[in-house]
């Protein structure tokens, strides 16, 4: 019986792939992944044989990776950011799960941990991700709008940081309209919002821009969003959202605390 | 004008470091860190300066990076993790921003993303993450109780996959019981929940139990939990969480979409 590794890659400049991550591509028999994602690591993957899919062909990779296990391969199955946050280590275990294997038969799994997404986008815009965050995709295709639109609701009641997962693609414009509509009627229009493409690739864009001006700014397939809180605030150019509400540490002195902005931000409560 | 790289080492071992990461810690003059993250990658720092702090010293070692900075060096500023997602990076943007630097006079700080304790865990569990999460720190050292718990409360409604960072400490015990019966209102007690320790460290280790188990295993200092959602299953002791909730893909043929059970999940609607 072979092995699995499912290698998240990082963002996909090589500089922020793991160790481990190279050394599950050197290991292996056969690389299995979506074309783009094989064109990005091609250097690393030299002569190993590769099986490159479309960007639909989701099943059809995890199910060609678990034959090749079986029949004795050790199968690389590769993506960009983290192969564990909506990516293809669920399908490879749904795809082993159906096969109904008993425990110690069925083929060695190791997801080897990638800088995710939204990992990725934060360090671009500064430090958005201090406190509590939910990270939402905003695509319809496996999940109903009304679950969606009901996490974006709840994670704006409770102001956590929101992270947007696939806001908009050529067909679908507007989830990503509807969402912001959503998060205004629970925080600011001058809330800070990053919009970051193709983080740490070539055409990498970084803006920050505010709640109520995002839809201004171009938003694809390659975009990643990040909503502050209400405590995020914009420095030069980036988004930095402090550590806690209660401050009890001093930055400059003793003085310090009484300095303190009263905090905007209530239980519960929506701005109207 | 120095430089202060922000640096996430991840997990903790050196294989899960990203190459960004070796290269800030190399290309810096001062390395500042808490004494158990400067022992972690002790072998990278070599005789490079160090400034080792306590644990509850992050404003010291972020007012200390950026005097040395503005000095002229290059200093890393180095924790595990990701220095993005509860890390030092925002403390690093606290101290510039009460300075009051002009754009373009303040030292360069450059984030590099690191492998965050969510993604760490949940490669170590299987593929809990495939839909949308949220991360909860439990600590109310810098947040008022009521704000987490309302946090917690949200997500478990919205039907998130929950990592909960910081569940507790020798002095704080209390935020993981009430957290579990915030949860035990919206979820069924059969739900998964995995709890790791010291994840790709030595004493790592891996459980996976359920909501209503959950805290008969144990959990201190060193666990992250991650809280399955309506749709995770339990899979020869890990966590699987499938993409999303309209299955439009079939694993073994076109009968697949008939032989689903229903989905237990209903819109913002607890169990009683």
């Amino acid at each position: 019986m072979g092995k699995i590794f499912v290698v998240g890659f990082g963002p996909g400049s090589e500089e922020h792939m793991t160790f481990r991550a190279r050394q599950a591509i050197e290991q292996s028999d056969l690389i299995v992944g979506y074309k783009t994602y094989v064109d990005l690591v091609r250097d690393l993957i030299g002569d190993r044989e590769v099986l490159r899919t479309g960007m639909t062909e989701e099943v059809t990779r995890a199910q060609a990776a678990v034959e090749q296990a079986k029949s004795g391969r050790t199968v690389a199955v590769i993506s960009s950011g983290d192969a564990g946050v909506y990516g293809m280590a669920g399908l490879i275990y749904e795809v082993l799960m159906e096969q109904g294997w008993e425990p110690g038969d069925d083929p060695e799994i190791e997801v080897v941990p990638g800088i995710s997404a939204v990992n990725a986008v934060a360090a671009l815009l500064g430090a958005p991700l201090m406190h509590d965050f939910a990270a939402i995709s905003l695509s319809d295709h496996l999940t109903p709008w009304e679950v969606i639109a009901r996490r974006v609701e709840a994670a704006a009641a409770a102001d956590f940081v929101i992270a947007l997962y696939n806001p908009k693609s050529g067909r679908r414009t507007q989830q990503i309209v509807e969402t912001q509509s959503i998060l205004l009627r629970y925080r600011d229009p001058e809330t800070p919002v990053g919009i970051v493409k193709s983080a740490y690739r070539q055409r990498q864009r970084v803006d920050v821009t505010t709640l109520e001006d995002m839809l201004n700014h171009e938003i694809g397939m390659l975009t990643t969003l990040i909503i502050g809180n209400s405590s995020t605030r914009e420095y030069h150019g980036r988004m930095v959202t402090p550590r806690g509400y209660q401050r009890k540490y001093t930055l400059t002195g003793a003085n310090e605390r009484g300095r303190l902005d009263p905090m905007p931000w209530a239980l519960g409560s929506t701005k109207d």
